[in-house]
């Protein structure tokens, strides 16, 4: 075996693996049907706004339910001038509850993808988030036991992809990173020295997609769906041969 | 060395190295103080009754500030029958900003007992609760580069210990964890046959109070404070000479 050959493969879990940004999209809706009963939603700008109190609470909350809940509860107080009543930011509350508590819904495929990637590679599953929250999905997902070591991690960066290589004592090159995120998945992975498979999904949160990779990127292949996947990884084992 | 000296020496987090439930303890001062406006505190049960909602989320929520805060404005929405005001919801989120915004205070002397620890043992850190805030507190504590691993964890029951002990390729009978907490650091480390130091802390959170531990376990010592745990340790190595 090459020793620039793939020795691991790593998957992202939030919708990579299962549903996520569909519900959370959801949520978004519902908080504007109860933040539209006091303002008219264009003129109080409610989607950015609520964007903006998210963004500007990452930095303490980090990602994740209870975070969005706190920061949706900030963020309609103030656009409704704090008329809101305790009604419906109790609303907010069970919204956020409701979202902790939905069940994992596999993404199309992605299962026979994991177990015939898990049947030539070390796989390990890397996901950002509430550390409560998402080994709750590991669980129900019922992939957990194809994943040689699962990550849960607070922040998808260079650092973290490096820590992770390092308890594998692996180079970059011999890493392969599978995800929807560009900006959580596929940049720091590249930008490394590793190879990206970027499986787009059709929803994805702003703050996902805030990242610059060169479309022609030769580590980084893109593709449609799950069933994609294991030939994704073959023709980067392939030109490493 | 005998086969089943101590290997490992395990130290938790909140309570153990720094300050953490005396700001809870404030927080929920403050909270009662805007809940106070609305209700007598006595007559509604106040105390009792945002310990049921905290108790209620957690195998939701998990442990730790934003499920806190969650629960406090469940809480404040429901004992005073929804009156609450927007204003005062908003006071408890910020009362959840300004814990997870605190600056890190370690106990007394624990510097030096880690790293006097540290000079003899691998010492790990095993703490528990949220993932972001966790990491925030043991950066901030300048204490991480003393500790071989840090493993941030959503429960400390046995099976987490014995995951830990399995990773390090230990027996539970060379392993010795210290904390604050029996229900969490203790109890579950001498159930699988380890050692444990439990160093009481002035104020302790009603729910890791909630445990049972033979007073006169042999695997058990009790300490007052952080200089007397290198001394705990030696002794309990003379035991397995």
């Amino acid at each position: 075996m090459h020793s620039n050959a793939i020795r691991l493969v790593g998957f992202d879990g939030d919708d990579t693996l299962w549903r996520s940004q569909d519900y959370f999209d959801e949520a978004q809706l519902e908080f504007e049907r109860i933040v539209g009963a006091y303002v008219d939603l264009a003129d109080a700008r409610v989607h950015e706004r609520l964007y903006e109190f998210e963004a500007g609470n990452l930095a303490l909350f980090g990602y994740g339910v209870k975070g969005m809940a706190l920061s949706m509860i900030e963020a309609a107080v103030e656009i409704t001038a704090a008329r809101i009543i305790a009604r419906d930011v109790h609303r907010i509350v069970q919204l956020g509850k409701g979202l902790l508590q939905h069940p994992v819904e596999l993404l199309p495929g992605i299962g026979e993808a994991v177990a015939a990637i898990a049947a030539d590679y070390d796989v390990v599953l890397i996901t950002k988030g509430d550390l409560f929250h998402q080994e709750a999905k590991v669980r129900q997902s019922g992939l957990s036991e194809l994943f040689r070591r699962i990550e849960i991690v607070s922040e998808k960066d260079p650092p973290t992809y490096a820590r992770v290589l390092e308890e594998f004592d692996l180079a970059a090159a011999q890493f392969v990173m599978i995800g929807n995120s560009l900006r959580s998945d596929i940049a720091p992975v590249l930008q490394l020295g590793g190879w990206g498979v970027h499986v787009p999904y059709h929803t994805t949160w702003g703050h996902e997609n805030e990242a610059q990779v060169a479309d022609d990127a030769s580590r980084l292949r893109v593709v449609a769906d799950a069933a994609a996947l294991p030939a994704a990884i073959a023709d980067i084992a392939a030109v490493l041969e």
